[in-house]
């Protein structure tokens, strides 16, 4: 009876083995697409391509922003491609701050795991700014695509984790994104109401050029 | 006039024959993606791809579950491709049963052709289970990704088939789940409260080891 | 040790308890929404409100067309809502037929149960008609938006099923659209390249205005 | 400290530079998803993916329905690709006619410019003509998959923009889909109602066989 | 015989026609859900519902940006509920600019219909300006999320219009996204790198205070 | 001049104003939806609706599988609205086990902060089971809908968070969903192929009756 069982599992949903999967990890050598990436094929997935270790090392802090993010995104991660999640990892040393930035594809959640982190967004409709000081614990969430920013309250280090919706949400830091490329000084002045000065010592720090 | 009517049609959408198409049928000699298999090349899709005699066919039910599922899931149907879709035939000889199972990525809905089911399904929040005896000519519905099963209630075989909110909706049988792989024994009885003895009788009658 | 177990059990996602569910049975009391009705009241959901008897009763041919649809929409059949499926139960006496109709919110699958019948669609990007006789057993995908239709081929009442990839997909009856209302005969004419006293006849027929 | 900033910034994101992108420009030459074309390479993409100028030219209504469209669907303006996003131009002489049609797979809104049109759609669920004379300024939209159409009711030429919510909605003309092609006569008839000569009248006209 | 066919067809679906609609037109005085506003009771729908002349009236261009934005998002026309789509008119004075913005929720497609504008937007994963000047006629892509801008580039008055993939984008402002709300000046130099006394500055021409 | 500009920054989008929203905090005294819940006034909403600390707190471990889990779904943490995005916590002392479960509605990622644990899932297509021993900052994916577990492999207690990809994911125990309702014992066992002794046995244990 035995083999009966057997026969009968192994060949219920035979045909369906053949080319069917439950997941997608991407294969990162093909073209992604609107929806991820084209999926790796079954045969050649393992456990290792549903872990990732690259968000257990703390990040270098030496740095202007005294702050670090390590990602896992699509391209980091594979194992995300077409789940609709990512994450990354943020270190910041006391004074450390993680830039205004938005994610164009993506909600996230932060979840602070040491020190005092102040952390907000700013609704797009109000222009109201959402911030408030989170502690060990504590999880805050910024809505799709809308400004938002964290830096380090406390006297200690900081460490905290993010998590978003989307496999691939982007970041768009609004200081790179404004000084750092080769937009016209008068173009960036005209569109954000700064000073030219502004502008051109921004460039400058920031590596933008014109 | 005839001619000049003829080339309005012929031309006034013309830019948008050469690659455009409403329908994507899987090549599935390609990679997979998210959203579903790249489409044939639209000049050797023909009726044929959008029709499927598979499901006309009754399953041998002469095994162990007394059932036989034959499916029309993407990789055995490609013309489902894309279109949020998919079916599958149910036969159950007296005593006949569906064994408990989910579909990870779809909703389903039974309808009973011949016979006498009993199907049900099992709410993840209240672990409620709803279940009832369906005759000729009923529907049923089992929500994305629940637990439900069919089994034959009647004195005669019972015919149904199924269709599915997904191209490619997957099927989880819990049993197989469980039984049918390497997953080490005690594994299995840690995270299921069951005896290691009946994990062992099942991993044996199932096919799996460890 | 029992006692504690039910404990854990009872109390380990307790507070999730109270408000979450995992299916949205359709309110039909409370206004509808781009994804669907407001759910009923996880209280009052009981099994009868997944399973509906509606498609095993033959609809009435004796009528123009030789044919009666009966439809499981989620106005019929509110268990449907959110899951996005539906059903339908085509009746055709010989000769008849299911007018050109579309389903501008869902894809569609046949499933031929009973006789001969001549199903198809006609591509929107190449005007190509994609149609073949189904037997019993057969099933034929219509890709979402696009014109079908269905008649009987054979000597016999011929029944089917259909299956659609939306809890509300809709219909429209090409025939009814142009005829069975009070758009102007002229309008009418002039849109469609018909004659006025080919839209007056059928305005006539199918009783519209104008 | 220039120095640190520019490589802080360098080298913040630095492994997601590599194979992230934040738009997917169609490669029209390799196979179509479900969500749309493969993604061209980042490092090929330049502003002129993101700019369209066929538009800008008036289309030739010298024809039977004085009347000229021209699209902007990602097969033509591939920077669509992904974005649930398409345009197109509409051209209509006095008297001229956007016949009746549908879009499978999205809803549109009109724009006029210039001129006097008058627009309407018909409702799947009651047949109710919606339709209205619009003015330059005036916008309409049409619910997905909805039989609508547009003619001009000035004395001028009209001209009016539309835009649609897919990057690939299709256009199915009521007219090419049942005149157009090779469905034969007899099969048109008693799908649509028509007298089998108007069908033939039709057929001749529109460039149909059978 | 006329009698049986309108029975017919008013009987055909009669049971779908009490609840279902092919459209939902916005409620607005019911709260919001994430897809939009429930609906408007079918009955008291008119085309009214569905037409818009809002866009038809040039903005008044007499201020700080010399621009003026009129929109037609769900909140200023309910017929784009659920539909996908919204749209918007830009008109520019000479030298008026549509400063630095994002649309968290969907994408953007410009239509210059008058003029000569500059448009451009700002890659999140490179920092690359893609910008270029638009002329009558040519449209550009803004995809979802990411900064752009427009200013007017030529000699007279420009105008422009705008469609966007939602029917709810939201717009969020860099300047006054920074500068007109009460954060702190300190929290938005620090996420800014700009100078205390720039934003002090700014803060008080936007209306922002702390 | 100021006062100009202030004029124009609080009259440039005032129209939308009123009613449009970017984020929809859930107000779950209204049913919820297919979509989610009816927002919450946007007056009514503080920065203390996007964040929570009910994560922050260590679970009671005391009990039958020496784990607990703390949920932030929309249920506890209605700022989850609409965007996609859930998270729990996990502690787990040594020996304890989050038994088999699946989410009908979303991915996971778990992120290990303290001990070790054992994570894995099951392929539904082939029920090849993957698992693997993680340790602190190690993350791993679970595919929608797929049977997954985690227990603490270590000597000292573990801790992990989980973030899922939807606001209201679910959560079916399959030990609850087999063994804690009132499905007949012979149904249990005719559906899984377990021993009757072995099913009351755990329908003892875990409150299941009949």
């Amino acid at each position: 009876m035995f083999l009966t069982i057997l026969f009968t599992f192994a060949l219920l949903f035979s045909s369906s083995h053949a080319l069917q999967q439950d997941f997608c990890v991407a294969d990162l050598s093909l073209s992604d697409t609107p929806s991820g990436y084209p999926c790796k094929k079954p045969s050649t997935v393992t456990v290792d391509d549903f872990v990732f270790s690259g968000l257990g090392v703390a990040g270098n802090t030496s740095n202007f922003i005294k702050a670090a993010v390590n990602l896992a995104f699509v391209a980091q991660f594979p194992g995300f491609n077409g789940l609709g999640l990512s994450m990354g990892r943020l270190d910041l040393a006391v004074d450390g701050v993680i830039p205004l930035h938005t994610h164009p594809e993506g909600s996230e959640v932060i979840l602070v795991i040491e020190g005092t982190i102040c952390a907000g967004f700013i609704s797009a409709s109000t222009n109201v700014a959402y911030f408030k000081t989170l502690n060990k614990g504590d999880i805050m969430v910024f809505p799709q695509g809308l400004l938002h920013f964290q830096f380090n309250l406390g006297k200690i280090p900081a460490l905290a984790f993010v998590s978003l919706s989307s496999a691939n949400p982007g970041i768009q830091l609004t200081g790179s994104a404004l000084f750092a490329n080769d937009l016209p000084t008068e173009v960036v002045a005209k569109v954000t109401f700064l000073d030219i000065a502004e502008v051109k010592k921004l460039k400058g720090i920031l590596g933008g050029t014109n």
